[in-house]
């Protein structure tokens, strides 16, 4: 049940960029688990991936060919993780990778390797190298749509978006997929996203671009504080669009595509929250005048991730006390509790760190009733702020994850 | 549904330590809900309370009473925690530690508070000056298993231990009671937990044994990671047995004294444990081979408030894959994922960083059927160990804190 998720937005094509999905029966039959994307030559690739010390055989993989070349296809399995698999798992991976590049001619570090799906067990090698000729015969620019279905694993709904801008009357494109909803809590990238555009960007440019929006969307969110093996979130950028070269991240052309690809990003980032494991409510915690970042998102984080917050609010609780506690918990030391107020949407409910004066439970119960809530929380300290987003903890939750095996 | 733990054990009266509870109506009829404690004269008392940033006022309140003046009564209100509640808060808690001074002849700032319940509610103060004069009619040494379940909240048993040892062919005796199921992750001393002993600490031997026993027991907990604002862990030395004082924190006899002070502490904390919200395992996080003890403790917190990994034993599944994913986002930026190791009970699951070889899922799963689980992680990198304790998370986890008004 994804918290105000319409069906899957139109998803514009991306001049340069060809997706081709099949239903391989990697781990179970006629589900759309196999995705190839093919990228027109004189494509830029950016990407990040996990931070998380357990990297998964296709992020080592992936990592390691970025390096060295500038890659012509992206393949990407659902079914099986592929990590902690050891060295067993880089030989399956590269297998995969080269059977892409016999498909399309290309070299085996030209390819990299996406994998999402259960830890610890290798996957199927020849079913998925069986399944890249369907992949391969099926590349079109139309299929975004198609893989955004494929990438899926406990996902409930495909996730997308697109934006079409323009710049000195030069139409331009950004469109991405990604999958996600348990073991949500990215640091530095997340999940699988892939988010291609046709506007000319440099190299450095790019990396500028991805990192900009990396931050702002996919690393501002948790469902769970549990960081995947697998994240990866990569940019593409075409250059197909018939404009001067944006080769670095200056100007105010660069700033068009940026905030193109920032919306974008923070669109599927918000509906990997949206479609978080059981979710029933959609949080965003903006956290104000704290002394640096740095803190108003160890308190925001602290809010997201404590178990006694997430069950209030999927009991339309308003319980300010657990809010209390999570911000006293989150080890600004010299914090003044006296200066600490808190609003859900627009109703003060703690000023000067007591219950606001005037506040009634009956209007912190119709705020929490709402599918869509925003809780801020001035920390009366300095001049930063931020802001994460975050749901429920529901019972589904937890029957998801005690019959999934992630 | 407390795992593995049977009725309270026999608990030993404490010569010099006399307790009364009654049904004061405090927040429901006919349940006992205020506990009056009286410590003889020569009594020494040493505490530890909760380093959340929002304190509630009995724990402001006994932190200065213990600065000003040796402790002759503790009183304890379930209920309500009477925090976030100001100055008033403030005022309220006072007004009972007069009630209780008027009752027992002794100053205000001899009398020690301790509240535990809804947080940001006031408490009514009448109802608990009425309900005073009942505590003292009953004061009595025997009674520490009606005081055990007179502070009990979301506790689903009372909880208490008790030890009888021997220093130089002296009988000595060491009773504590704790209460806790929720809001559990205890940051220096934890929930509410009174033990006491007749041994003839001085005050600096007191304050070491608390220190020593919390950082073993209580400080080695978590239920749900949240820090509660109202923690606190007392102990009491009566001095009545027939010894010669125990100074200073050193000697045979303070080393036998500790011992049995950290055994009734850690059987308390692991009753709380035991008795976790929704609790229906009890896991044993042992982190070996760390370069330091904070790295150990980072990982064993790390695992033990996944909830991906805590739904998994939940379920019974030995889904190594997530103990994995939680390690690798420790927060050790050097790991050698290569050298880590992980057994459940003694079955070795994870070896050099993968699937140990001959390891098979049934056997897996055999270990995760059982009640009572130790995880244990080799890190291969130094000589640090640590060991904590925590329990699954279950439905009725969040069934219970979505219907329970922290």
């Amino acid at each position: 049940m994804a918290v105000g998720l319409s069906a899957l937005p139109s998803l514009h094509p991306v001049a340069g960029v060809r997706l081709g999905s099949v239903a391989a029966g990697i781990k179970k039959p006629n589900r759309l688990d196999l995705t190839l994307m093919h990228l027109a030559p004189g494509s830029k690739v950016a990407a990040v991936f996990t931070r998380n010390r357990f990297r998964a055989a296709p992020v080592i993989l992936a990592k390691n060919h970025l390096r060295v070349a500038t890659p012509q296809a992206l393949v990407i399995n659902t079914g099986y993780a592929n990590a902690g698999t050891g060295e067993a798992g880089i030989e399956d991976a590269r297998a995969v990778c080269d059977g892409v590049a016999q498909q399309l001619g290309c070299e085996l570090h030209e390819v990299l390797p996406f994998s999402t799906g259960v830890i610890g067990e290798r996957f199927p090698v020849e079913r998925l190298l069986a399944g890249l000729t369907g992949c391969a015969a099926q590349l079109d620019e139309n299929n975004w749509a198609r893989a955004a279905e494929a990438i899926m694993t406990t996902d409930t709904v495909a996730k997308g978006a697109s934006r079409r801008i323009e710049i000195d009357g030069v139409p331009m494109t950004v469109t991405g997929i990604c999958k996600g909803a348990g073991m949500i809590r990215p640091d530095m990238a997340t999940m699988l996203a892939f988010v291609a555009t046709d506007a000319p960007l440099g190299q450095s440019a790019l990396q500028a671009c991805l990192e900009h929006a990396a931050n702002r969307s996919f690393n501002r969110i948790t469902v769970d504080g549990d960081s995947s093996t697998n994240d990866a979130c990569v940019l593409i950028a075409t250059g197909r669009a018939p404009l001067a070269p944006i080769a670095e991240p200056q100007g105010a052309a660069f700033a068009a595509v940026q905030a193109a690809v920032a919306e974008v990003m923070l669109e599927l980032a918000q509906a990997i929250v949206r479609d978080g494991e059981g979710a029933t409510k959609f949080i965003t915690i903006a956290v104000e005048r704290g002394t640096d970042s740095a803190e108003c998102l160890r308190t925001a984080y602290r809010i997201a991730h404590s178990p006694l917050v997430k069950t209030a609010f999927f009991a339309s609780d308003p319980n300010w006390g657990r809010l209390l506690a999570a911000i006293g918990s989150a080890g600004i030391d010299d914090l003044d509790v006296n200066r600490v107020a808190i609003w859900l949407n627009e109703l003060a409910i703690v000023q000067q760190g007591a219950r606001a004066p005037g506040y009634r439970e009956e209007d912190g119960a119709a705020v929490m009733a709402q599918p869509e809530i925003v809780i801020r929380v001035d920390l009366g300290r300095g001049a930063a702020s931020e802001t994460i987003w975050t749901c429920d903890l529901s019972y589904d939750y937890v029957k998801i994850n005690a019959e999934y095996r992630t």
